[in-house]
């Protein structure tokens, strides 16, 4: 829908802050803080981007609080706010951008494109999801280049998705030789979920397959290592992390992971 | 590997430059182009940035030249010069960064991280691949919320990838309902790929199932809609249009493409 903000109109920006630094976050999303006179977030993330705070009406949660946020988003947006709510790394990628429009349909709450705006009055609310760069971007180029070739991203998180469409995304991927992203590789409820996982992977491709491991990507606490398949463990992983399986045709070298961009060895170097 | 650059020595930056617009491009790659005195790259992404180029030596060529650029740029690294090498979207993601490490390899180059460097003197290159927003990133944020929930991305070109291989991913992605982002659409070798991958996901998925297709996503002449997968047709498309299909619980609304972000119904809005 076509955006016609009236004068005084509330907005909403649905901003991706990207692996956290400073250094990732885009012009993009950072005028968009500046902008907003209202941040809703998380408070983990909120932490990251303290210093563009200032000054300005900050609305904090915990974990699972994630429908809270929204609703309040929203709601300050429709009262005349400029707001922004904030994700970590992509917000359209297990962020918050989904449950945005759920809840606004829900609420009866018309929604327009806020980057396509003329200039009439109109009633619906300005959205603008702004990308960022995902978790899995900014942990693949901490590894070297895994991702070069077609790849699936699969979270193990059990809490709405039963574990057999996630057992049955396994096989597919691991099957179809993708490399595979996986996120949420610890579960509060299922602490066993990555030894599962590798338990099914390993029933498609061999234990030598490459393996990064990504803890906290551009943020303090950063650690990142390479591994196999088989020498895969859960212990050392938890929901800051995310690990990368190559797929067959991927190899290690000098410590990097990288997977070569096709099958067939048309160039030659 | 460790880096510990010589003073003069040469380093290279593998640059992500995102969708294309400067909105969209991270300090860190903005920083890396300001520094670099060698620019390599696309001519089509070069022109993108042209504004950040002025008083560097800029080395364009053109589609399919992907090898000769990588070699270029490791080459004059190695004399000396900091070097970005640039690709659009994110380089990690059918971009340049694979090649530039095989490359590397090929010649015996020994690299190094180039984001961990300490003081000594040492022989290897410092390598940094700075990760950026992925043309599905920009893409979903334009068309609202698809990619929230698992999914897979797929290239359709076979120039390097038999189309046994590419097949084999659509049906194990189409069976296990990954939302699904396809690229290269349209291939110069087979203008009907497009077609061609839609008929194998009918065989698994719904006709109603929900697509988004965009085109140029945050450049001039951007353009993006939504059809369903029984009229998605590939007389609009090219290689610069990214396609995302939904997964079975994927909705439009108001013109919005949304993906829910689980399958249990667990929350009341």
């Amino acid at each position: 829908m076509q955006c016609h903000p009236r004068r005084g109109q509330g907005r909403l920006w649905i901003v991706s802050l990207g692996p956290g630094a400073a250094d990732y976050l885009t012009p993009r999303a950072a005028e968009a803080l500046r902008q907003a006179q209202v941040v809703v977030g998380y408070k983990t993330y909120l932490d990251l981007i303290e210093p563009l705070l200032h000054g300005k009406t900050v609305l904090a949660s915990g974990m699972r609080k994630e429908i809270e946020r929204c609703r309040k988003a929203v709601e300050r947006a429709l009262k005349g706010d400029g707001v922004a709510l904030v994700s970590g790394g992509d917000a359209g990628i297990y962020g918050m951008a989904g449950l945005v429009f759920d809840v606004c349909q829900s609420l009866g709450v018309a929604v327009c494109d806020g980057l396509a705006q003329g200039d009439d009055a109109g009633e619906a609310l300005p959205i603008e999801v702004i990308p960022g760069v995902a978790a899995f971007n900014a942990a693949a180029s901490l590894l070297g280049a895994p991702l070069m070739h077609d790849f699936a991203s699969i979270s193990l998180s059990d809490h709405l998705t039963p574990w057999t469409v996630i057992e049955k995304r396994l096989m597919a991927a691991a099957e179809a030789d993708f490399v595979i992203a996986l996120y949420n590789p610890r579960s509060a409820s299922r602490p066993d979920v990555l030894d599962r996982a590798r338990s099914v992977l390993l029933r498609y491709r061999s234990g030598e397959t490459p393996v990064g491991v990504v803890h906290r990507a551009m943020r303090a606490g950063q650690r990142h290592w390479v591994t196999t398949l088989k020498d895969l463990v859960g212990s050392n992983v938890d929901m800051q992390t995310v690990i990368l399986v190559g797929n067959s045709q991927t190899y290690l070298w000098s410590g990097w992971m990288i997977t070569p961009r096709g099958y067939l060895q048309k160039y030659t170097l």
